[in-house]
């Protein structure tokens, strides 16, 4: 309810159009059912192509198959389904026939309309092959946003020089997600080497004092090299997010 | 504005004694000015007695001041600083004749107005001396609450027998709050002893492996006793807002 | 052994009916035996309806099968298992008819008596789909005691707008218990809206940094709303005896 | 040395007005001297009133003086020293009359030139008075860089009511900036309401378990809103770099 | 080799009857092979019944079963073998037809020989249920000892009353073993209630926040009770060691 | 109230001699005032010599000085205060004039009677210089209590050979007590050597990863040698408590 | 391209040998194709026999045969796997015929060329039983790299006069391997008796609060010993490298 | 007392001309005093130059002087004190007119004699100026122990190229140490280009999540560049040392 809808509502009353009893009936819930921040819940819809996103690690098959179930039925959107084991999508995979599954990527898309364009690319700079299921899951998260994606691959920073031939292509993106286990410290070196922002996925890959992330997650949050920003342990979903929204500005 | 005055109001604008535009103007921005839930902020007034908080620790002497100054002049209710260190009140001291410091426990107080009356009594229960700090925090938040107050000291675990004698007082309490340092190990003992809730304020207090309090917090969320509610790590005023609102339902 | 019978014992050796012998029998073992604490465990009895509790994770089917088996046979009260795997309801399902599984909440419910009735509502505000199994088990212990439950699902802090239409019910319950992994924030917001106990319950839910529940752990630990008490991680068991033993109060 | 300049310098060769001799010694070094990486040094000197940095912490006062002494001396960029204590600036405040200190920040600024103009506005939301240095780090730095900055102050979670009022200043940012300490919640809730980047600061304010800023950034980092980068505990300097380089994209 | 042995062969050097280059042989390895020290390796069979023990987790199934074939072959000893599940036991058991196993405790035993007798009864304490299985490996282990064992179970903290009819028997003991997990808060109330040496093992029993026995551990090495020694976490083994180490003093 | 004197108190009643009504009131506060437990409390007093404690960190000069002038004035035991600064001393030096102060184990004591004579000695075996605070108090509270000691310092573990000279004092004593900061290896070794029961006491020196005395910690728990319980970090007095009560078993 | 090749080249351009177009063409990518850093690539190749390595844990079996397929096919270099399951080596052993499979190491191993022989013994000392794989996986590697190995097996630290009779061995090494779980002293005593450099390898060995290795870690990152440089915890290929670049020295 | 020795005494009893009471006694002792590990002591004196060190942090200033008068008077050795505040030289400057003080590495020197000469050189790379400290104790040390030294400094990760310069450098270094804190991923670029053992000192030089050098630890230990042993946080004396006896090899 905006301003002009509020004045034509008043300008009934004032008429007696609108008896007052019916415009307290319409005001008064006004703080709750037409708050603009309610509206949130619609803006999705006003961008075609966008996603509707389910996160599947910790929930039942059958709250999945609920939800997803749900999306494809009774919306139009875009879905995506995020750490869906195999086993996993063969419960769902009934449930629309232009269902996708990436294997390594862990993800699930239906992609019904085509995603919002946008301006610039997006690099994708991969450490190791084991960080590989996390970059899969970023680049089909941002494929459905509609960035413009190259990816770089296999570009640990124990071979600096391998990233050498790779810096024009890190020079011309828009935005950059490096995804890197072990120690981490791919972000530095190329937040290093370019001057737009990079989001940071540290990965669970590693073994002995990488604690299971923890010792990415702590590289990247204390490098010195500025305009990074980092997301959780294996959080690809998220770092397309905050690139997409970086695109977006 | 609640419904009422919405109804007057609009009755007004059917009268064409309140100008549309005018009414407009007090509308269109009532999801936020009036919104209930920024009610809240006027919630405490109701309720006489109630206190007015200010957490010093990390703010510069001139912040408190400035804080303090503002509660003293231009409001009615008590006030209460935790955190305040002795050179802090020094600092703050001549803002009203009546600022009450406790050494001990680092509160000023003001208090102007009798606090809300609280039906049974708050049982704090410490564990040692230096324990006391802590719960003299909680004694001051709590008696401007308005709880009516019994005190148990120096009964660690270690002499469980010294606990015994205060059984019937700690029964015949409402709500107990326990504040431990060290192994924090008081606070399953004397919730298994009762059968009503228990605040559990850990408290940094402990040498070598204590690690700032965490032995005791961890001891207190992994207690077995049933009916323990834990707070943050020396947060004596934090129990004492727990306890209180306990009272009051 | 209360000061009546103490002194109809002691007229009984004064009249000569009660040989000294005999009292100091009975009286010697005052201290342990008759030790007023001691009643604590048929306190329990006094109250009809309240559940008996077993935590079956741990313990082996054996072990399970042979506590539930005696509180079955030789008891008479309500009885509720938790943590109880399909495959340990499997193994135990014929000791009793009435056995009710609740699969999701991994919980055993024998409801023989009805429960003891609790004055004012208790809402349980859940933050995913993922910690539904934590709230499931702390709605069916506090539905063994008798509290009157209002249920809240889905309201994560990142759509603090789909938080508010609940505000109406949030404010009329008496005590609230929020279970939130992730981030765990849920419970900052819910407990700035009400002045009501909060009682916080952390879930294991999340990936990457979230540790297992820690990070959500320490976000309610550090929470500036007041108000709040904190469980361990996944303890929904825990929050509904809090809230349960706070509704007594 | 681009393309062009290899080819006259060869053309040179080619036509004997450049000696092979002096031709060897231009390109030997070229690897090393004219990798185009080697030039990001120069970089920022392209873009007037982008400032020079001095993180002075862990520096010694002579260190640090040195360092600014050349700064200022030897170049005509913009200067910006952070961690800067009072008793630093006293010892460095003679190098040059339009030094300015901002006691709170712990910042020194020389702005010499004016900065560069960035499009759209950057929100920098502020949790409570104690994060208010990390905040002002933050502002100084944004505006060295050239952000057009609006702040909202002391929004805390828990009253999230005080922050609906700045919806509208927080959905007309490009990028927002929310520092905050305790639990950190404050991000989630922000990043909730808006579809834009939002910079995540962790403050080390709060106590008990806040664990110097570890509760916050794991909260942070757990968040389930979309869109958020987070940065190193307190680490304001960096929250404006990332926020800058995305406002520049 | 001790001096008076030393003297003899010196003698007989001196009289020609032990030529020098069989003296130079005989002396030359003393450093090793007749270092004190290394006596200790035999120290064991000195002492008939003392069992040679294997800690079989980490270990394959074949270097279990030639470990053990080659005591039982080989040596006279009792034999102990430690962390041994059923399917290892399955594996084993034709080694000897007198091996015994205790799957709770997951020990198996081979007692060949009558064990030393101690003096004193050693009481070992157990928390709940779930501990059982810590507190049979050190069942096991102390009876191969010689230990005369005393048992008290599920006597938590929650429930300390449930702990006093034990009184007499634990003061009687000449030393103490507690073993417990969740909060481990047992070890102090005990050790505050006897002056013997009390041996504490925390075990991995709990869930959320004990992570894995460390909130037991640190809460038994921060006991204010004096005369603890805490071992490993789940090491029933190590505690019925250090018993044993005691009682024989 | 032994069983006796409850005889004889029965036998008056039955006589007359003692009314009934005095005899309730003698008898019905039995379970708190009578209570075996209860007269724990007198139990150090029952050995001469035995001292009474004050632990002074994190106890104000003024609660500390109330605390030993009351034992000075009332008790007649030996008085022993831990971790006292010098500053501390200098403020309750004149409450005896035989108060005396290591200013190195930080220790006041206050010897008024001879220290029960027990058995066997007692090494105190100490890594290196730093590490001599903790031993000293270890070394001052186990002549409190009447063990005779022996001390060898300086030998870290990595110089093992010069541990070797001392095996024989090692290998006499009827408890060892083991000081070790950085890594904490000599524990393993010296348990290794003996088999006597072994106290360890991580100290917090080192510096780096050493994490306050975490390092030492952990090795002392992991360490593979039997017979060794480990106490808090840096606390000497418990381990010297520890061994005072092995050697009166 | 080193100077003379630079100078020929140009000589070529100068005498119209050399077109300038293709001497651009030659030039321009010399930054990246011809940087001296990038012939690390086929430094490798320079030295006969050193393996190339696949580090299997992480990697699907398909990622690792197509890795394994493309070393065997397209190169002539030695292949080492690490970390590869049984499983893994049954799916990728029809590859070449030669591929030897060390189950505990978890190795696998092509030998085509003859090693590098590098001078002077490596000894691998390793603490257990359970810690041998992975000083399997030192031994395979370092084989592969052409050390000379001494091996010495269990001799734990809690037996230091085990170690004694291999003095002379760990004297003679040039480079030690020490590979120990638990809590990892073994490091220290050996560094202590030396002075050659030790290289330590931390093992996930242990129960309890051994915490994946952290214990031992801890101990050898706080070994007073000089000499000894630490891997990551279980990283018995990377103690071989570090040992191999030491040999090589 | 090597094998010669030995035969010539025993020759000497043989022939009379040693008694065989002197013989006795000259032996007795020899597992201990001759015991070949024991020369391990005098070892060091053989190496003219070699230092004998003192680490002063939580040393008194008293035991300090001590030790260092006793090294100066009593023995001829270079002597080195590391962690030495300047109040300390202060206090021990007057001991040796040459004892020279190094205020940034705080270290103090005596040189008495030339250091051994080492072949090849030591690069010390530095990260940043803050890193500084740790770099000149590390440095302090090396000169003693005879290294020849080249250094680099402030080439942190996050600017790559400034590193390639110095290439040539790196490559030439037969050691190399590498000293970072913040996330201290330099040691990866640097161990990436170099086929050198390279040993690693983290430092805490960082703030934030950086907690006291625990990230750049982290970083450190799981770097996949081959060729890196790890030393203890700001252990810039034990990088030295390691290196050293590498350079020995």
């Amino acid at each position: 309810m905006n301003e002009n809808r509020l004045a034509e509502l008043l300008k009934g009353v004032w008429r007696g159009q609108v008896p007052v009893r019916e415009a307290v009936d319409l005001l008064k819930d006004l703080p709750y059912s037409e708050l603009d921040i309610a509206t949130l819940d619609t803006h999705r819809e006003l961008r075609q192509g966008f996603p509707e996103v389910v996160f599947c690690q910790g929930k039942t098959r059958g709250q999945v198959r609920e939800i997803l179930g749900y999306m494809i039925r009774e919306r139009t959107h875009n879905v995506l389904a995020t750490r869906a084991e195999p086993a996993l999508f063969a419960a769902v995979s009934d449930l629309h026939p232009d269902l996708r599954y990436n294997p390594l990527g862990r993800t699930i898309v239906l992609q019904r309309q085509p995603p919002e364009t946008l301006e610039g690319t997006l690099a994708i700079v991969t450490a190791g092959t084991a960080d590989l299921p996390v970059a899969e899951e970023t680049y089909e998260t941002a494929s459905l946003f509609g960035a413009q994606i190259e990816r770089i691959q296999d570009v640990g920073v124990a071979g600096v020089h391998r990233l050498l031939p790779h810096l024009p292509m890190l020079r011309r993106a828009r935005v950059l997600i490096v995804v890197a286990g072990m120690e981490g410290a791919l972000v530095s070196v190329v937040a290093g080497l370019v001057n737009r922002p990079v989001v940071a996925v540290p990965t669970s890959v590693g073994y002995g004092a990488s604690f299971g992330g923890l010792a990415a997650l702590l590289t990247m949050l204390n490098g010195c090299a500025e305009g990074v920003g980092v997301v959780n342990i294996d959080n690809g979903y998220g770092a397309a997010c905050l690139a997409g929204s970086i695109l977006r500005t």
